[in-house]
């Protein structure tokens, strides 16, 4: 069976024998088919306990081996000690996917690392391979599928997340971080290699988040993210930075961490996005599902406030843009707009063109935004406002869609916090919470497209 | 007349006169009067327009000369040609505070410059301070007072903000900015030392916040910002940190500003927390404002997933802070929670404890965050859990308080946005939307603390 084959049957199983699903549930049971049934998954489930007759009015079998067909997926959640035992019975039965959620392996003590080597030789008898220990599993909202014993936030976006945590699974605010998630825990078996290749050829997966404590085989994880990374961009949080950490993560998920610019320099090669928090994977994640790569570091900033303008600069420089120098025929263009003390340039401060000049806003915003859009030095633009003044130009967006270039806004205004969400949801823009952020995701969109071209960055 | 007493007239006016009140009424009118009624002020309004009798049901003068009494304050946005003679008429009615909304001066052209001067110069003559021009003017939820042509977010929280912008008047999402606004605008007068003396003593307000540009007066800045740190913290925002912002920044307040590294050697010298980005302003206010001042490096990490418990790690190590190392008999008090192939330590992974070993949440995170804060390595807690999970344990902040240590959090969670405005809103912690965050916000609180203690940063 080829990698791929293997992952379809963790991702996107037609059937699950879920061993050791506890009796209890409700609140606080963390019990995994009564997750997955609230999913809404439609595959055939099998829960195995051998104490219980049924569970949420599902008949349970005493063992793997009295299933009556061979799952796709087993999902084994035993205390440790009987780990070992069941993966034989689900290698003996035919299993050819085994996702290991139960904690205490090379996570934990020595005993734990030994039992941890044994299911793996054990699992590779039988052909099968083994996702975790210590893990949610897999999820995927596409099937409505997951093996996490926590609420998954499953909604259908283009996002394939690849993890070592259950904590993405549970949704971060505001922001549904995958429409499938893979969850290696400690990635004793299935690694980031093997989860890269699943989405590599995924339609339903349009960018690529790693969550990465470190990986076993850093030569087979380069080779298929500089693969992947063609396709489409992937997105790395790669956490245990420091000596502190490093320490600490050898009981989190048992990994050995190698010298953070090691990973640092792998990522550069091939062309992995590194971040350092969850606000960059939101921020970055949005820019490159909703607008296009920039093709350049000249930017035009558009702007309400004089000084949103020089934040804006500020934020440029910052991360290795410009100020885009618009042409003569650009500002001829929008020259009608201002009052004569003050000529429009870039930033274009659109406030006096209101405010003193008395122009319409969409007349104000469209001029000025077509005329940079067109400009050859600037290849993308961000709009600093009062979110309620977008009211007046709904059309901004969909306009910048002709020119093929991103428009990334920073929108304030209390209360407008709905307005914001959506003007973003149109899926022409993405909006950031200040313009460091923007001018950020901007850059991004930059280096990436470099990136394809070739260019080292 | 002390600058106090002439920033009272500005922030605390129990008269004003309105001078240039346009007719239009309504939406995009950007009318000061309109605006300052419907923030429910209750002083007296005096609209001055020649060309009207009334607006909005009020009584409108000629001129200021013929209103009936002599305002506290005059707020003039007559177009800029006509502001000179305005500001005479205002002094020779005996106003001794005056706003100059009015755009064009040294933010624009010559001639604008030329304007700005004389119109200090007549003020001066007068014993008027001048506000301005290019501002919203001064805000004050306190007494429900604006000069904003546009609506302004009037909470009375006891937060201080002196900008060079409108744009913090109108509203950042989900945190309201000030009690108190002072917009300095081209700050041809009125600067960043009369606005600090002014909350010098204010007891409505524990933190100050700037917005700053560039300022005139750098040695009676440095003066009157190092005094007022010894008594609140100062959060800056220091914009215009390049050479092309620069340049932009003369023509929006006409600011000439000196090399970024003198305003940093400065701001570190008075005290002056520097802040790069808006989220900044958000995340140090708020951990001012609801928890005590960090008195060490050591940080106790609860966390509820050990991914978070590394990124945590990372995050205090970025930040200049350590790992507190709990002494033997606080790891004896926690011990009994955890399964034992995995110890208790710090970071605290307090999962196994609630799956494995079957402990109540309240119990786990109540003898551990009551162990960590007792001891003495440990100077602050950062908790890092589903906020979910809050729900089990509703009074951990409560509890910390006896210590005076203080507790930040990450919590995430999809759809618990409400729940954790709801914790925060108690007023014991601050959340984050990430962990990077919550320790960034940690580090500012200890090094005011050792400012405060005459500690060199």
């Amino acid at each position: 069976m080829s990698t791929v084959d293997h992952m379809k049957l963790f991702m996107e199983p037609a059937s699950v024998a879920l061993i050791g699903v506890p009796r209890r549930t409700g609140m606080a049971a963390w019990n995994i088919m009564e997750n997955l049934l609230n999913s809404g998954y439609t595959g055939r489930v099998y829960p195995v306990n051998p104490n219980a007759d049924e569970i949420l009015g599902r008949k349970c079998y005493p063992s793997v081996k009295d299933i009556p067909e061979t799952a796709d997926l087993a999902v084994i959640s035993t205390p440790r000690s009987q780990v070992a035992r069941t993966v034989k019975e689900c290698a003996e039965k035919g299993i050819r996917a085994i996702t290991v959620v139960t904690q205490g392996f090379a996570d934990a003590d020595e005993e734990g690392k030994r039992l941890q080597a044994e299911i793996v030789r054990i699992a590779r008898q039988g052909g099968a391979r083994i996702m975790g220990p210590n893990t949610f599993g897999t999820s995927n909202a596409f099937c409505r599928f997951t093996s996490a014993f926590a609420p998954v936030d499953l909604q259908p976006v283009p996002i394939g997340l690849i993890c070592q945590t259950g904590l993405f699974m549970a949704g971060i605010p505001r922001f549904p971080m995958l429409g499938k998630g893979i969850d290696l825990g400690n990635a004793c078996d299935i690694d980031f290699a093997d989860a890269l290749e699943y989405f590599e050829h995924d339609p339903e997966v349009k960018v690529v988040l790693l969550h990465m404590e470190g990986t076993r085989d850093g030569a087979r994880f380069m080779e298929a993210a500089a693969r992947v990374s063609q396709r489409k961009p992937i997105v790395a949080l790669k956490t245990g930075r420091g000596e502190q950490s490093a320490q600490a993560m050898q009981s989190h998920t048992g990994t050995l961490t190698g010298a953070d610019q090691v990973y640092h320099a792998a990522f550069r090669q091939c062309g992995v996005i590194r971040v350092s928090d969850i606000d960059e994977f939101h921020d970055f994640t949005r820019a490159f599902l909703r607008v296009p790569l920039m093709r350049g570091s000249g930017v035009g900033i558009i702007t309400i406030a004089g000084a949103g303008g020089i934040m804006a600069i500020d934020a440029c420089e910052k991360y290795g843009l410009r100020l885009g120098r618009p042409s003569p025929e650009t500002l001829e263009k929008i020259a009608f707009l201002s009052p004569p003390w003050q000529a429009l340039e870039n930033p274009a401060d659109i406030w006096p063109a209101i405010m003193i000049a008395r122009h319409r806003i969409d007349e104000v915003l469209y001029t000025i935004a077509d005329a940079f859009l067109a400009d050859p030095d600037i290849h993308g633009i961000i709009i600093v406002s009062h979110a309620g003044l977008l009211l007046g130009a709904p059309d901004i967006f969909q306009r910048a869609r002709r020119f093929d270039k991103p428009v990334l806004c920073w929108l304030y205004g209390s209360g407008m916090e709905q307005l914001i969400d959506d003007i973003e949801a149109k899926g022409e823009t993405a909006v950031y919470p200040n313009v460091e952020r923007a001018a950020r995701a901007l850059s991004r969109l930059k280096e990436y497209h470099g990136y394809l071209r070739g260019e080292r960055r």
